[in-house]
C-alpha cells in the first residue's frame, strides 16, 4: 500500500517488460509533442502564401511536461487586473469562457475561478497581430486553457458581463494550454444562468443528472466555486472554534465489525475472507474515546447509510462533522457548546464569506440565514403545542415527520424569526437506544435535535454512560448484545457523563445558502442512483 | 438516516409498543439509582452500631442523569494544581490511577488526561474523615471515575511519581462517579512502563494485541494521550500550511464504481442491486477537481487497500493527507510546496507539541526529529550512486525495495544530517500509469517520494493532463479505458498542469515520533486479522 496516493501499479511485469514500457511512453510523449507543433504550424499556414506577421506569437504550446522553458515568465491573477496596471505588460492563464469574431476583430471573457476579464484581439500591425492570429483565437473551443499575454487597458465604460469591469486586455500572444473538447457535454452559461430571472422559461437550464454526469464542467460555474469554498469554510469553522475550546480531533475506523445500530441501512464489505461493514456513524468510537479520557473529541468523516431514499435531502455517503463532550453536571453544558459552536460559524461564514454567499445569490435567489445568539431552545412539549395551535394532528409523544418539521421551523422563524434553533427533549421512545432519559419524566429523554431553515441537521443527546442501563434499553430496542459487547464493556472501564451529536456537513451547506438539493453541496454525491463520476 | 449521528431506531414498533418501551426505561433507571443508593448505605453502614461521621461525605454517586444537582460547584483541572491554591479547597474529577492503604491513611494517585496529583485520605476527627471513608477510598477499584474534595497543600519533599510534584490533596469528600470493574484485563502502570530502563526484562510488559483488544484502558497511558493529540495537531499543521497557502478543502467519495487502479487490492461493497468498491485514494477525485478549476485543493479521509499484508507498517484503512495543485511551468513549484509544508509542519510539532513529544519519549525512547529548510532534495540516480557505493547491488531503474529505503535514509542521514528529505525523477516504470515521463529522459518520470526516517510517507508526481498520452499510458498498463472514462474525459474538458502526492498520516505520526509500530498511531486500527473494537 505505502501512502495514500500512487499505488505501485500492479499490472507491471518484469524488468524487461517495464523497460519496454518506458520506451513506449516516450515515444507516445514525443508523438504528442510533434502533432501539437504540426497543429501549431498548420494553423500558421492557413492563409497561404502571405507572410504571417505574428508567427511565433500565438498557437498550440507543447505539452507542458516541465522542461523549464519560461521559467522566469510571471503570471497575474485575473482578480487583480485593474486600473493600477494600466498600460502594463501581463501574462495570465485562463479558460477561454466565450469569444466572438467580429471582422478585424476578436472579443473573448476569459476566466479563472469565479472572475472574469475581457480580452480584445484585434488587426494591429503595431502590435504584429495578423488576421490570422485573430481568427486562429476565434476558432480556440471554449473552456480551453489559454495563456495570453497583453496589454492592459482602461475601458471607455464598464464592460457589465465580467468581473474586472474597468479594465480590458488588449492581446499580444494567444497560446494554447490545453484545449477544450469542440462540442462540450453542457455550457457553463447555461449551467451558470441564475435561477429566477427567466420568467417565461425560455431560457436554457441545465438539468441536475446533466450537470452531475458532467460534473467537472458543472463545477466551474461561480456558484459551485462559491459553494465548496464555503464547504470549505464550514469544515475549518467547525474544527477551528471546537480546538479553541479544547477539543481533540480523531479519526474513527469506516469498516466495523458489526452493523452496530440495529442492523438495517449498513452496506456490507468483503472483507478478506469475511464480511464487514461501513459505519453509519463514528458514534461508537467517540464515545470510547470519551471512556479513553480524551474529555472532548471532534471527527470529521465518511458516513455511510444503505438507505434507499431518494429525496432531496438523502445520499448514501456524506461528510460527518461529529463531537463528543463529557460534562460535570448536565447535559446542557454540551448542548451550549454545540448552539455556540453554530452560531460561532454562522458568524464567521458572514464575516469570511461573504463575497461566495454574494456569488451564490447571483445564481439562486435566497433569504440571508438568520440567527440568535445564544440560539433559540425550545422543549419538545413547547413545539407539539405550537403545532396543536397551528391546527397539526400529533401525539404528545410521537416523532416529526419531515413536513412538520418545516412546518415547525416556519412558525418559529415567525416568532423568533431565526432560522436556527434548537429542540431538547424528545420523546425516550423514538431515540436510540443509548440516550439518556429524562430524570423528571421517563417518557423523555436527554435528547435535542438542531435545526436549519425547518430541516434537521444535528441529532444528538446525552448518552448512557452505565452499562447496566445500557444493556437494559439495547435489550429493549431488540439489539444483539453479543454484537455491541466492546461498545458495553467500555462503560464497566469508568466513563465520565458525556452528550454529542452527528452534523449532516452536505445539509448545513444547503439549508445555510438555502439550497433546495443536497447534490448541490457534495462535489460528487452519491445516492441509490449514482456512484460516478 | 438524518445527520450522522442518531440513527431512529429501526426496532421500534408502533406507539403503543413505544410507550412501553419508554416506561421500561425509566423503571430500569430508577432500579439503578435504588441499587446505588443501596450500595453507597451498606458502605456506610460497614462498621455497625458505630456512628459514622463521615456521613454523607462518601459514597456511590447516583446516576447522573442532568438533574442538574450541584451544579454550582466548580471544579479544578489537576493540571492547574500548585502552590498558589495552597490551603484552599478544591473540587476534582478524576482517575483513581492507584491506592495503597496503610492503618488510618490512604495514599491515591489521581489522573486526569496525563496530568497526576497524590491524594491522602487519613482519618481525621476535625475534618470528620472517619476510619469508614478511608476504607471506602482504598475500596474504590482502580480506573473509576470520582469526584474528590480536598484541602490544597503544600508538599515536604517534592512527590516524583506524580506530575503535580510540589503539592497533594487532603481529602474531605470522595464519591465514585463511575465505577470500573474490580478485575481489568491491563493495568496502565503495565501499558505505560517505559520501554527501555528495564535490562533484565523483568517487568510486565503488555503485548500489542491486548493492547488493540482492551483499547479503551490502552488510550489512558501518558504516551497514547500524547500520540494522538499529536496526531490532531498533524492534520491540522497540514490544513492550516495549505489553506494559507490558497488550497481548497474538498471531499471525495470513498464508495465508487470501479477499481480505478488497476483492480487488485480493492475491497468490494453490495451496493443495493449491484456491487461497487471502496477507494484506494481521493487520486482521480483531486484530479477531478483541479480539471474544475479548484487550482489549489487538499483532502483529508479515509483510504481502503484490501492488502494481505501483515507488517510493522501496513493498514487496511488509514488515513490520507491528499493534496494536488496546478501550477505554471514546472512540477517543481508542486515538490516545494510540499516540501514547505513538511518543514513548517515539523517545526509547528517542535514549537506546540514539546510537552507531549517529551511525554511520549518517557516511554519510549527517540532520537528527536531532524530536518532542514529547504527539505534536501536527491535525484533517483543520485541515491542508486550512493546505495552503488555502499556495496548495494540494485539495477538503475529498479524501484526501492523496503530494506533498500532504510539503508538509503541512513546513508542521507549520516550524510546530510536530515531525516526527512525528497527522491525525485523515479523511473517511469515503476510509477502509476498517470505519471508524466521526464521530458529529458523518458525512461524517468516526474514523479516523486518523500522519507522520514527512511520510510516512504509521500508519493506523488506531475499527472498526465493530456486525454491522448493518458489512454496510451493507461492501455500499456493492461487497464480497462472504459472503467476510467470519466477520469479521462476530465482532460478533454481543458486541464492545467497538475501535481500532487499522498500521505500516510499514521506513518508521518509514527516516524515523527521514530514509533515502531503504525497500530500505536492509529487510534481503532484496521489489518487483515483486525476488525475490532
Amino acid at each position: 500500500m505505502v501512502a495514500s496516493d500512487d499505488t505501485k501499479p500492479t499490472v507491471e511485469g518484469d524488468a524487461a517488460s517495464s523497460k519496454k514500457a518506458a520506451k513506449k511512453a516516450a515515444k507516445a510523449a514525443e508523438k504528442q509533442q510533434k502533432k501539437a507543433e504540426h497543429k501549431a504550424s498548420s494553423v500558421q499556414n492557413e492563409v497561404q502564401d502571405e507572410k504571417d506577421i505574428s508567427e511565433g506569437k500565438y498557437g498550440i504550446m507543447k505539452l507542458i511536461q516541465s522542461t523549464g522553458e519560461n521559467r522566469d515568465r510571471v503570471y497575474t491573477d485575473v482578480k487583480d487586473l485593474g486600473v493600477a496596471l494600466e498600460g502594463k505588460m501581463v501574462w495570465v492563464r485562463v479558460r477561454l469562457q466565450t469569444s466572438r469574431a467580429k471582422g478585424k476583430q476578436c472579443f473573448c471573457v476569459l476566466r479563472q475561478n469565479c472572475h472574469t476579464v475581457q480580452l480584445l484581439m484585434s488587426v494591429n500591425e503595431e502590435r504584429a497581430i495578423s488576421k490570422n492570429m485573430v481568427k486562429f483565437t476565434g476558432n480556440i473551443t471554449k473552456e480551453s486553457i489559454i495563456d495570453v499575454q497583453a496589454i492592459v487597458a482602461r475601458t471607455a465604460a464598464p464592460i457589465d458581463s465580467c468581473s474586472v469591469r474597468d479594465v480590458e486586455l488588449l492581446g499580444v500572444q494567444v497560446w494554447v494550454v490545453s484545449q477544450a473538447r469542440p462540442q462540450l457535454p453542457l455550457q457553463i452559461e447555461d449551467a451558470a444562468r441564475p435561477e429566477n430571472n427567466d420568467p417565461e422559461g425560455l431560457k436554457i437550464r441545465v438539468n441536475q443528472d446533466t450537470r452531475l454526469d458532467n460534473r467537472v464542467l458543472d463545477l466551474r460555474t461561480p456558484a459551485n466555486q462559491a459553494i465548496f469554498r464555503i464547504e470549505a469554510g464550514v469544515c475549518r469553522l467547525f474544527r477551528d472554534i471546537l480546538t479553541k475550546k479544547g477539543f481533540v480531533e480523531i479519526h474513527t475506523p469506516k469498516i466495523i465489525s458489526a452493523a452496530s445500530e440495529g442492523g438495517a441501512n449498513v452496506f456490507t464489505v468483503s472483507y478478506f475472507k469475511s464480511n464487514a461493514y461501513l459505519a453509519q456513524s463514528p458514534q461508537l468510537y467517540k464515545q470510547m474515546a470519551i471512556a479513553a479520557d480524551f474529555d472532548k473529541v471532534f471527527t470529521v468523516g465518511a458516513v455511510f447509510r444503505a438507505e434507499d431514499s431518494n429525496t432531496h435531502r438523502h445520499l448514501t455517503e456524506f461528510v460527518g462533522l461529529d463531537l463528543e463532550m463529557s460534562f460535570i453536571h448536565h447535559y446542557h453544558e454540551v448542548v451550549d457548546t454545540i448552539g455556540q459552536t453554530f452560531t460561532d460559524m454562522f458568524r464567521g461564514l458572514q464575516e469570511q464569506y461573504a463575497s461566495e454567499i454574494a456569488t451564490v445569490g447571483e445564481q439562486f435567489k435566497v433569504e440571508p440565514f438568520k440567527f440568535l445568539d445564544p440560539p433559540l431552545r425550545l422543549e419538545f412539549p413547547q413545539a407539539v403545542e405550537m403545532l396543536k395551535e397551528a391546527g397539526v394532528t400529533i401525539g404528545d409523544e410521537e416523532d416529526l415527520s419531515t413536513p412538520v418539521e418545516k412546518l415547525l421551523g416556519r412558525l418559529v422563524k415567525s416568532q423568533y424569526d431565526t432560522d436556527f434553533y434548537i429542540l431538547d427533549k424528545y420523546p425516550l421512545a423514538v431515540r436510540p437506544f443509548y440516550t439518556m432519559p429524562d430524570p423528571n419524566n421517563p417518557r423523555y429523554s436527554n435528547s435535542y435535535d438542531m435545526f436549519m431553515r425547518g430541516e434537521e441537521i444535528l441529532s444528538g443527546a446525552q448518552r448512557i454512560h452505565d452499562p447496566e442501563l445500557l444493556t437494559e434499553r439495547a435489550k429493549e430496542h431488540g439489539i444483539d448484545i453479543s454484537k455491541i459487547a466492546a461498545y458495553i464493556e467500555s462503560f464497566r472501564l469508568g466513563c465520565p457523563p458525556h452528550a454529542g451529536g452527528g452534523i449532516g456537513l452536505e445539509r448545513v451547506v444547503m439549508l445555510y445558502l438555502g439550497l433546495d438539493n443536497i447534490r448541490k453541496t457534495s462535489m460528487f454525491p452519491r445516492d441509490p442512483k449514482r456512484v460516478t463520476p
